[in-house]
């Protein structure tokens, strides 16, 4: 199996579909359309809760615009040393948290360990000068190509809710880590700790889609307003999430 | 003739149709593709200028982008009161530019007057404690539908100069202004003295689909890195810019 | 009388005197002191009311972080439009919050008209996509060196209550106005509507010594963070708090 | 030799005595004073350079603004694990720059190994993605209580120049240092590559009371507006400078 990005391949054609049939109605601009309503419900359907979504273009706005909406700006956000977040971003995150600090960690393939997570968080606590511990971000399937099994995220959601600090899952291939695992979506998110989440379409076929998916109740509240004037609030949401729902 | 928001249509066919062709190819992500260098082209002719181009999603994305590549954190930017980046996108250029100052004024017809803009930025500079001068920014058709005269967009623009500051255009509705003054688009911009504008295209057709252009040299190297940190750096650009070509 | 800023007289004796005294003893550092312990029990006294203090050097730096307690990044702050916070601190409520938005409003004798407060709160909660309403600054004595009469405060009190956003002071001139008005510093402040102040020793004989005072419970928690990572947090705070214990 | 902080000493009783004299006199506001002026050249003919000084109350301060004044938004800052800009500001770095990223690196003694920094400037600058490197920092004497030798110092400057990028000296404990590798002021600064730094008063004697020193032309106009609008431009500069004079 192959985990790796899938960039440079085209459009699925059942995507591109979608969009021609989008093209054919006219409805309110700004998200309020029925195609992100049912985006939505799907969503809700999928992982089994209540949800709330925001469709962006990049995943890098969608980890930012997941991770600041749990994070203040001296806020400390522990990652694997090799995350997408720390090393291909130029400081999305720094940017949208106005200033947070990620504490980037080893791990053998690629994974963050829940105890090594456990004495960061703490050491780091303990000083109370360094940053005030946010949340911790893990990439599933990760950077490396290999999938974190679901009592191992499991163990690092234990170890968020022991610091009640939050966590976020970049699931820019969450697809295949889905197909790896054979388990629902459910357990692989909220039922392990996940309060929100950057789902990627755009490396499984659609053109430019990811959704941000927030679980926990009142982080949408804190991500719309971001959404806005960070400019990735689009106007024709619905060829956004025309490409989703197709997906 | 109507120059409001056309949000509400579809897209163009001919738009859909070009994005159907790029989906027959694959070719290297992030921008490096033969379709966005040919966008640039294209926008070298009808610019009858050296520009680079920064495709993105958004109307507030492009116009923030644009503003911080020439305004500091200090920085003040003089704008119309019903300018679109003082009235409708939540903060983005105070964001994207780390807080600077808008200077919002008063003028009939949703246009600036030059004699206005010379006096509040002489008042600014004056005192050096509300803020340093950085950018006017006009909005070109206006956002109460009216069209600048290229004699009135030109004396703003030598107000800019006798500021040594530097002067944006939003040009959401740039399409729409050409038809009016029946000029060239070098006309209305470079040489009215414009140094960067946001391109609209969605609201011509486009689903999504706007343009950063730099026309002044060295602001591209300003807009890069906020481009890619912003996440508006789309990994799958061709898709955008194929949107730009067919327009 | 006299209220326009004394900083160019020399330190009052007793404050030096205070300063010497302090000098003698050795004492735990960062604002853990009883000096600093005295002056929050004092201001307790003064103001008839459970407060948190956090001593600061500038008129700025008190302003800044009292308003960024209460204002978000995308929040919208109403004063003046020749208040201290808009004309003469190049942004600092723009830094500190990271990027809200001053509404300065026209007042005769440089006061705010509650009315005119209200509207244009109104005006700009409704279109919510301009910033969102957080807070409204006050200066006491003005800038203009006039004097809010009790009830003018606490109408303007009582529109940040009804559309549920803060209210600030800023106290640079405090004192001049208790004198003018003979009531207490209460009457002027929290029973006012004041949620937290910036209370100015600088410019009524100090060397350099402001408070800023909180009055609504859970705004220390948001002060703290920024005073620290702004390096406004003195390791010396005793001198500081002499100063302030003296006068 | 004992380098720990004597944050826990009173102050000096010249510093005091210098402070009573200060207080005689009246002058002008905002730093354009005649004392301020004499730290200015006592500084030059300490240092054998021309330089812009800023008088700051803390160290935090005066580290963040040194940094921020040659590091960009999406700069990466490369300093020693231990030091006080990683540890104990609570991102004050990130906050005055605006969201740039630290590359805190092991050595041992508490002390930069210039090869080390070499190989990381070298890979993050590789990739181009994480940061773009923009200045090294160092403590002398270190958070340890260590001394670089000078050319140690050198190494380090040599490097920061094959990078092109800038130098920050951190010199809480610099007068600990001078003692102890018995060099000239300009030997550990300028002449090893220091293109700013914090020079600390406090911890020597001041009540509170450190000094940006700018060496590199032009790093004065970047420190400027920063200084004035994070509130540590102080009104009464005079009581301030008077400490370093007396220094």
């Amino acid at each position: 199996m192959d985990f790796r990005s899938d960039n440079t391949h085209g459009a699925h054609p059942e995507i591109v579909e979608a969009l021609m049939r989008t093209n054919q109605n006219r409805e309110s601009s700004y998200g309020a359309d029925s195609i992100t309503a049912r985006v939505r419900e799907r969503c809700r359907a999928i992982f089994e809760h209540d949800v709330e979504i925001f469709p962006v273009l990049t995943g890098t706005s969608g980890n930012a615009l997941s991770i600041s909406s749990m994070t203040l700006p001296w806020g400390g956000v522990f990652c694997h040393e090799d995350a997408h977040i720390q090393r291909d971003e130029l400081g999305a995150v720094e940017f949208f948290s106005n200033g947070a600090k990620l504490f980037p960690l080893a791990g053998p393939d690629g994974k963050l360990q829940a105890d090594v997570v456990d004495r960061a968080i703490h050491a780091i606590g303990l000083e109370g000068r360094t940053a005030v511990p946010a949340c911790v971000s893990v990439t599933q399937a990760t950077e490396a190509g290999t999938v974190y099994a679901l009592d191992e995220l499991r163990a690092i959601g234990q170890v968020a809710r022991k610091h009640s600090i939050g966590m976020h899952l970049d699931g820019a291939r969450f697809a295949n880590a889905l197909v790896a695992l054979n388990c629902s979506a459910a357990e692989m998110t909220w039922k392990a700790g996940v309060d929100v989440m950057t789902f990627g379409a755009t490396k499984n076929g659609a053109m430019a889609a990811e959704l941000v998916i927030a679980f926990k109740p009142g982080l949408a509240d804190a991500i719309a307003p971001r959404w806005h004037r960070s400019g990735h609030r689009l106007s024709k949401m619905r060829f956004l999430s025309a490409q989703l729902d197709a997906y």
